[in-house]
């Protein structure tokens, strides 16, 4: 309580009046994708998590910051995927509750506050595994929980458009840098790991052109061990290429 | 003389204090890859082409305004490609002539003003056919000119990472938007547009990999026309199909 009196009344002293930071943490396990979302004490609708950036803090520190205090995961891999900044697009008019600000932070949104200017918004996406993360409730949002992502409620200002261009950019970006390493065992079979890229794409992948590719750029390497599932099915174990994956990481590939 | 004394002692009335945008503006012409660099009459380095966004500015239209002011095209293809917001990015000292600032502007930049405060940029990249642009110098720029992408001048600011970013998601995005509309003839050989692509990507392609990936996608087909250049050598000529290319403009496509 006292904690949100402060932000709204003198949170222009620790972060950038303009600038904010939202967050779309995806999050994979056992054949589905899901998004992170928080709703707000004084909004009515379903956010993805954000915040003001810090005046000391680079972009990618706060959204370091961001998704740690929501997940209790430190350094997610975080990529930004797009920033939204057209006038009126924080307004809070019509998806907030006045009387729920006034109560909770003695704060009149007509009145001269730091909060009433315009702000852009950098997106970064995150992808963690959803047994690893624990959804945290900040001081401003009442709940935090996960959402299928192909059943996504309607969410607040303009973060429906934000969550669609995460989800595009996240999954182009799949076909630039590796995944997988925190999400599959690590021995694996062609099947499971073309499976795990079917759920992180939406949609199906050839059999062995896919496969296949991950080969052909050295990112997986077979094993010399099979895994006996019965007589004539007996698939071969892979696994990743350590130094070929933090590599591609890094500089990018690209999985054509 | 008067607008660069408005635009530095009155431009907060016009501008956003804390939003930029800067813009890598790439010019191909006859196999070469080339970037768009403004020099600014009080920094002493070669930078991206950029500006502050007016208030009732969407991101897009301001980043419309400024590349068809540098090269008189109106609706460039545009597309974000990073937002650079870390404290001290855009600090002059070290960078500009405090002289010719107050020699031009009579502002001192020790005094108070409003382009003394953090900004964050939003880096767009637009891509242009040379022969159509004409580079235009603006009130604060001196001069405007192409550079090769692998010669370019050590830029001022953060727009060396800029530049190389741009470059970077131009290359990715490649892979994922159709291009060559504008860049080739009507009608094509496999070779050229295998030739385009390599100049764009900076690597060579398979000869005939490449271009099978294209006429699986639908994106070009094959012409009931071979161009003549020697008793054995005919290539087919090929041409893009509109509404492929039209509607993966707008979705996405994978060039894999």
């Amino acid at each position: 309580m006292q904690e949100l009196k402060h932000f709204f009344n003198k949170g222009y002293l620790d972060y950038r009046p303009c600038l904010t930071i939202d967050c779309a943490i995806f999050g994979y396990h056992d054949g589905e994708l899901q998004l992170l979302l928080v709703k707000n004490k004084i909004l009515t609708k379903w956010c993805l998590p954000g915040g003001f950036v810090k005046k000391d803090e680079s972009l990618d520190q706060a959204a370091t910051r961001i998704t740690a205090e929501r997940t209790d995961i430190e350094n997610l891999f975080l990529k930004q995927f797009k920033t939204f900044g057209d006038p009126g697009r924080n307004d809070p008019r019509g998806a907030f509750d006045p009387e729920k600000l006034f109560e909770i932070a003695q704060v009149r949104f007509d009145e001269d506050n730091w909060l009433k200017g315009e702000t852009a918004s950098v997106g970064f996406y995150a992808i963690t595994d959803i047994i690893n993360a624990k959804p945290n409730a900040d001081f401003l949002s009442s709940e935090c929980q996960w959402f299928p992502v192909d059943k996504l409620p309607p969410l607040g200002f303009d973060h429906d458009e934000m969550a669609r261009e995460a989800l595009f950019t996240m999954r182009m970006h799949l076909y630039h840098f590796p995944i997988g390493k925190n999400f599959l065992q690590q021995k694996f079979t062609l099947k499971e790991i073309r499976r795990f890229y079917e759920v992180m794409l939406g949609k199906q992948l050839n059999a062995s052109n896919f496969p296949n590719k991950l080969i052909a750029l050295g990112l997986i390497a077979k094993l010399d061990e099979k895994r006996s599932i019965g007589a004539h099915r007996s698939p071969t174990y892979y696994k990743f290429d350590d130094e070929t994956y933090e590599l591609a990481l890094k500089e990018g590939l690209v999985l054509a």
